[in-house]
């Protein structure tokens, strides 16, 4: 079944379990080589999510959760509260990978739930792996259910700009803002994509660009200092950008330069879509409580080997930034769409659910 | 008197004429090797032009003169008219090399003026060779009389935002924008630079990082996508940035990305400048005349022998946007300062002169 699931919806399934094992695709070997990689070690795992072999907001909510599932299967323990404890030790270690997408906390605690309720060592095993398979299996139902909701949102012979990966490779598959522009065309639409390069890690040339040219889906690729100009040149129509925490108040996080495509989007009067499934929400923080992660300044002096900055240089490399709600057209969930005033329709969302 | 210019301004003269050759630094070796390369003749003066060995608008009209006067020195002409039909066929092979700053048509019309009002083969060639150093002389002359006005714009403690290079690697030494900024802290203010990567070529970390570290001025290193964040931040009080050429409306075209750093900056309250000088400005064009020179879009899809997207992808790689006037808070020349209503504040720039 999971074949068929894969070859239904995209060719690319970036993350599967088969026999015990945690098979995941390696992000930093794209585009330039496909490769699959196994796990069976949920250190393994952490450190895949820590060096973007696997990233993307629901795809390492999900790796998360295997990665626990991998925790009790190489638990010796053979009490309960033993196998908790190891769970627990695995579940720091895989939650301090990354601090900004709220999904990889979502989906351990989803897991330590399950495995609290369960009775003895096998059953506890045996709970937190379905429970890891089946949240792959709803993270391609859900972002179905997006892209079904968020192309009507959507018409024939849009040219749609995105930013950074929020497709099959940012999820189990399908992907929330590409699977939006795949169930757009699969909708019998005639589309385009503008993909922003998404500096310093490019994403969106690695990526975006890769993963739609294997799906067959007309793509171009722009540096992100693009964006003005081919807004200005009304080579666009419309935006959409996947995310790593929604608040309740509609402020978005999302990769790093979310925010000023957004405002080229606004001051053009180019409609800019948010997709993310709930589990990108985070109903509880503010603003000020979010921690963006910032990260090594290697990754903006130099690209592999090549070194494209002095020695020695200061650097600021945050990975997200903060679109405010007031930017943002409307964020699509596999519940519906909400629109502003945002308060009220995210938590019509969450009552519905 | 050449050495001493040098020491003075800044450790690094970009353009210099050396026993009838013509001496540039390679930037494309930058900001690995400090290669500093001779020139005899004007073809390859042409292509240096071409693939950026030498850029920023100041610097190519400086090095497209020299290359005039490589050609001149090259004729075999025995007759003012064959020489002057020489001096043309250079002049049209350096001009098609980049579309964009009018500073390559300035500095190759004053050459060709001149050339014409020489008597004969002599003169012209001892004219042409005058002309185009007294305009490398005069560029350092200009970019300190653009820093002396420009710094009184920036106060004590400001931490200034540039894109891509407008400094001593753009014009012969000193520079427009970072020229500004080493009068600035030359007139013993304390400032702190931030410099935007810019890509696809990096001018931003591989030259604008590089001149400023060599210089002892704090600079910091930005992704193109962290321009928005580092604002909303409360990191940027400031921004200056060069010209490829104004028009005499106030639209500003320079290296690609400038529009949105100048529409980000207007967002949150944050002076955006422009310091170039009267050779850049064009007064007989609109806005639909300019051509903005496309690039090879293998800019975009790698970094030196690293790929960074899909094969056969397609790539929009445009050199340069246009900011509009209600963006910008004022054009830095030698003259002086244009401000709003930008028609009129220029037009008294040229009477003035």
């Amino acid at each position: 079944m999971k074949e068929e699931t894969t070859t239904l919806h995209s060719s690319l399934r970036t993350i599967e379990w088969k026999d015990n094992k945690l098979v995941m695709i390696d992000q930093t070997k794209l585009p330039n080589e496909l490769v699959f990689v196994e796990f069976t070690d949920y250190n393994d795992v952490a450190n895949a999510i820590r060096t973007l072999v696997v990233r993307g907001a629901p795809a390492i909510g999900v790796s998360g959760a295997f990665g626990l599932a991998l925790a009790a299967l190489q638990s010796k323990s053979m009490t309960k509260e033993e196998l908790i404890e190891d769970l627990e030790k695995a579940r720091k270690i895989l939650f301090e990978t990354r601090p900004t997408a709220v999904n990889l906390k979502w989906g351990l605690e989803k897991i330590m739930k399950v495995a609290n309720e369960g009775d003895n060592v096998n059953e506890i095993k045996e709970l937190v792996v379905q429970t890891a398979k089946k949240m792959a299996e709803d993270d391609v139902k859900i972002n179905m259910a997006m892209g079904k909701h968020g192309s009507e949102l959507f018409n024939d012979n849009d040219t749609i700009m995105t930013h950074c990966n929020a497709g099959a490779l940012a999820t189990v598959a399908y992907g929330t803002a590409l699977g939006v522009i795949r169930a757009t065309k699969e909708s019998g639409k005639k589309i385009k994509v503008i993909a922003t390069e998404t500096r310093p890690v490019q994403q969106g040339s690695r990526l975006t660009a890769f993963e739609l040219k294997h799906d067959g889906i007309d793509v171009t690729l722009i540096p992100d200092t693009a964006v003005g100009y081919t807004m200005a040149q009304g080579l666009v129509n419309k935006v959409i950008v996947g995310a790593d925490r929604i608040l309740r108040t509609g402020h978005v996080y999302n990769k790093i330069g979310t925010y000023q495509v957004a405002t080229m989007a606004k001051q053009h009067g180019i409609p800019f879509y948010v997709a993310a499934p709930l589990s990108t929400f985070d109903l509880q923080s503010n603003p000020e409580d979010v921690i963006i992660e910032q990260r090594n300044g290697s990754e903006v002096t130099g690209i592999g080997d090549k070194k494209t900055a002095p020695d020695g240089i200061n650097v600021i490399n945050p990975a997200f930034d903060m679109t405010p709600p007031e930017l943002i057209s409307g964020i699509i969930t596999e519940k519906g769409i909400a629109k502003a005033p945002f308060g009220e329709s995210i938590k019509k969302l969450f009552e519905a659910n």
